[in-house]
């Protein structure tokens, strides 16, 4: 979803450490086949360290996600995109933007959140909420463009709020996607898929269907 | 993808039994998460019989990718909409089997290449490719059809081929936000997502954009 350094800070302290090496382990191998052992060795800190600030690794996976999301959404509410005049612009900006992100292997531009939810929804309660609070926030955050892109322009038949999420869905679908690529496709692929949501948009607004 | 049993006649030998069970552990809780063990459990086999049949956990993920992408294809070309006159008819026939075949719990309609594809890509090239065969499997049937609605209705900058991954990438992303969702909301979600994909494919053919 977000390459990994430029967005974040430098991790400082033993918890920030240990979200952000999980950020790169979840990218690259999942979830359940991410152990404490390798989150702490990536870390740099001991075991100790890690149950200091997690219970079990179901807290780190919660908090994994909510780290996620809180990241990305600072990193989209800020992007230029927002200063457009026309909704429909700023809908379109966003998925610009989105399209611009992705480069290099599948594990620097894919979801954290969609990966994890993928095998732990039925396990874990909590990391499956949480995951949904990522990816929904990342819809509901585009709502109120969609919304007011509807309003000026016209359609029939879809809401914001369905507008929103099918904008995630495409982004998600695009991650797997480009994980059954080679390094070398993987980026071409998802990008190709951001552009057939890029003109389902242009057309659904621009024929008022 | 496929609810579980209908589609599939009753595995016999401990072959079919153990790719019978990865198919339900690989739904609910991932590749990484299911051991070797809990396969042997759940087909009703030993690991004997397992190490008879699959040399390696990484052998039966390929397998059972093989085995997925063979059940869902002969479902899928048996299925009715391909005897429609019209090849966009044919394109929406199949958009609208994926929608009737959502139902229950997110673990009985998920994809079994998406899940594993997601975890696995960078740990297993084999299992990566045999993912890909499935999922870009389903995405090469629904080409011909797609090339055809071209031909007769007519768009401007797409091609078959392009459009036929962007479906597997919604079915993919469908699954995705699903599971963030409980039981009782995931398979509408699921839907809602395809229908958008049916909304673009007909604005796509019917604008001639």
């Amino acid at each position: 979803m977000i390459p990994n350094q430029p967005f974040r800070e430098q991790p400082v302290g033993a918890r920030a450490k240990l979200l952000e090496a999980g950020v790169a382990l979840v990218r690259e191998q999942g979830f359940a086949a991410t152990s404490l052992d390798q989150l702490c060795h990536a870390a740099g800190v001991t075991k100790g360290a890690f149950f200091h600030h997690f219970p079990s690794k179901e807290a780190l996976g919660v908090a994994l996600a909510n780290y996620w999301s809180a990241s990305t959404s600072a990193f989209f509410a800020a992007a230029p995109f927002h200063h457009l005049d026309d909704p429909l612009e700023r809908v379109l900006g966003y998925v610009d933007l989105r399209i611009a992100l992705i480069s290099g292997p599948a594990e620097s531009f894919s979801c954290v959140a969609g990966t994890m939810v993928q095998e732990a929804f039925r396990s874990s309660a909590a990391i499956r909420m949480a995951c949904g609070a990522s990816i929904l926030g990342n819809a509901h955050a585009l709502e109120q463009d969609l919304s007011a892109a509807i309003a000026r322009h016209g359609t029939a038949g879809v809401t914001a709020a369905s507008l929103a999420r099918h904008a995630q869905t495409v982004i998600q679908g695009a991650f797997v996607l480009a994980k059954t690529q080679d390094d070398e496709h993987a980026a071409a692929l998802a990008r190709e898929e951001l552009l057939h949501l890029r003109r389902y948009f242009e057309l659904l607004f621009t024929t008022g269907n």
